[in-house]
């Protein structure tokens, strides 16, 4: 008998039809002789629907109010889902963050898990209930209501799996596993059996959006074994763990990432501590960075290009002119990074020349390239984007 | 400066407009320099909603899950209305019945409030705080969620108050206050400036909705000082209390309550223990019987009529037909009890006589009566029962 924790988001708990469907899937578990503790998410669109009527209320409301009355979303839906357990005959209940006991720290709207209780859970388990616990919940020293942020329902099954050292925990998306390529560009992507926690975490923050990334970062603190797999058709799914067995691939995924701008500053003094004072400029103000290009430019100046996220373009132009009011500061919001992403590249040489021979087959000009152990990126045009994305995705895989 | 509890029902905070009319009328009290808790009922339909919701989903849930998800319609209208308090810029917290410490037996669905922790509520308000509370809720000794039942946020709103020793439990309603009957039915309807906790309750007994009889009973227990105002008008309401000064008025309501239904058992035995066991058989079934007349049949026989709530009819006419098959049973749903209620009535003679004299003046006819100290109720066709209460109405009043 193995404890099994299951988590469903929104979209696999929209309306009556998908939470039996669910219910199916979590007896089903159960029939086969495991402990299951289900989290799940808010209904669809429930989210969305309470900030608007929120937000008619008072255009900036408090972040413990926001909590209060977002979690009501969780709750809804656990109460509903046991429901559907209950209309298939098998023992459930559903129970809130505060009633679990997973307490998180008091950052509002996007706290983090402290600790999680074992013995409400262990007593339910104990009785051979299915447990649905409301995901993205928990309970701050004052016993307020916190939410976790984006994925912080993923982060509670993680969270929970870890504190009772559950055997698997399956993510249960739209999607039934992690593939090399976002299928619907790529249609020779290959869905990955298995995939290490680092592989995970490069793809996650390069766009592949599957997992969030502070649930793969606890999942690989605390070695928990997770499954990304459809709520949707009844196949395995892909194992994320720490090592991967048989023929490593070379290469685990190609991702493409379009929510990113260039920003360059031209004709910088080229002396010492330019740099350093430009990107801890943007460091203060919360800017992450990410690809960075020094080039000398015109009469002993130097230029300096850097890709940001897109929705930080406007602040990091209004520091930038604001402190560099004699350059020339210029962006470009039409691009896109395409990244290839494998711990196989770690011990081969050659990855990065196979990816610019892709590239260079149908005709894409590379703008800027970063490298790290298991990944490279590459900036190009964004109208370029989906050809690269298909033309190094065939020369891999 | 007062402790005041104030209580908004679901019309009152049913979308935002009205949740930001609902915060003018709490911050206007704290202006005033008093302390403010607030207990407030789901918005609107919302209850129906989810049950309906529910419903789609499981035919027969659990009462612990009906509850777990009911609830959640109380936490959103709590922060909404936190929300609309911040907006105004007073500091406000909203908080749930766990959170508070409101514990209550485990009669889901149904559950009566066992304690109220001060702790919370004293230190919210020892930082200045509104308080807004989630009506309606309940924790039992298993850390579940509970509902209070019908009625439930006025009766969460009279336990706060009763707790703290409150001076002064405000209730608001669609009406500005009770009134000597329906003012839609009766034109001349006044509305009362006080009336006792007794014939508030025979009041409410007797179809005047405005509050439920358990808030008043355990308004009456605690003497917490209730007052029924309008959240649509800023006047005076009406002040329920023990003891009522000034000229007491002989008769001080009318009411009409069409839930009711005769049924008569015609020709039974007229020997010892007939109505014995006719009364303890609907009893065992949960059928409470209010008007009971029994009168002489034929041949030596005797037949017992009497009055049960509407939606108890078919089950009483299955448990009579099983029981007394050779008997004759009919059922008369086209009636309503009118009734007097009055504490002045207890030392005055006449009263019985100027209400049969009433309903003879515009000529209808009694089929039953029954008298308590403080109320006089006849059951009559319900096609007379508007005329005959603008006709007791205007005698007495």
């Amino acid at each position: 008998m193995s404890l099994i924790v299951q988590k469903f988001g929104g979209s696999s708990v929209a309306d009556a039809e998908r939470i039996r469907r669910v219910a199916g899937i979590i007896t089903d578990t159960y029939k086969d002789g495991n402990d299951v503790i289900v989290v799940v998410s808010a209904q669809g669109d429930t989210t969305d629907d309470l900030i608007e009527k929120a937000h008619e209320i008072n255009a900036k409301p408090s972040k413990r109010e926001m909590d209060m009355l977002l979690t009501t979303g969780e709750q809804a839906s656990a109460a509903l889902l046991a429901m559907a357990i209950e209309a298939l005959g098998f023992p459930v209940t559903s129970l809130n963050a505060w009633q679990v006991g997973i307490t998180s720290d008091s950052k509002y709207s996007n706290a983090r898990i402290k600790t999680i209780s074992d013995e409400r859970l262990r007593r339910e388990l104990d009785q051979h209930k299915i447990i649905i616990c409301a995901g993205f919940q928990g309970i701050n020293k004052f016993d307020d209501i916190t939410t976790l942020g984006r994925g912080g329902s993923d982060t509670t099954a993680v969270a929970i799996a870890a504190t009772l050292r559950a055997d698997l925990c399956q993510i249960f998306t739209d999607v039934d596993g992690v593939y090399t390529a976002d299928p619907r560009k790529a249609p020779n992507a290959k869905k990955l059996n298995e995939i290490t926690y680092d592989e995970m975490l490069e793809l996650a923050s390069l766009g592949a959006q599957v997992l969030c990334n502070r649930s793969v970062e606890l999942a690989k603190k605390y070695r928990v074994n997770l499954e990304v797999c459809s709520s949707f058709k009844r196949v395995p799914g892909t194992i994320v763990k720490e090592d991967v067995k048989v023929e490593k691939m070379l290469i685990t995924g190609v991702a493409k990432d379009n929510n990113v701008t260039r920003i360059s500053v031209i004709g910088l003094d080229d002396i010492p501590g330019v740099a350093f004072k430009l990107f801890s400029l943007l460091g203060q103000n919360n800017i992450n960075v990410d690809i960075i290009l020094q080039s000398i430019g015109r009469h002993g100046t130097k230029d300096i290009s850097f890709t940001v996220a897109s929705d930080n373009t406007q602040t990091a132009l209004d520091i930038l002119h604001e402190c560099y009011p004699d350059n020339t500061i210029t962006h470009d919001d039409n691009v896109s990074k395409v990244s290839v992403v494998g711990s196989g590249m770690q011990s081969n040489a050659g990855v990065a020349a196979k990816m610019f021979e892709a590239l260079y087959s149908v005709g894409v000009n590379i703008q800027m390239i970063s490298t790290s152990e298991i990944k490279i990126s590459v900036l190009i045009d964004r109208n370029d984007s989906d050809k690269a994305l298909v033309a190094i995705h065939d020369a891999f895989i």
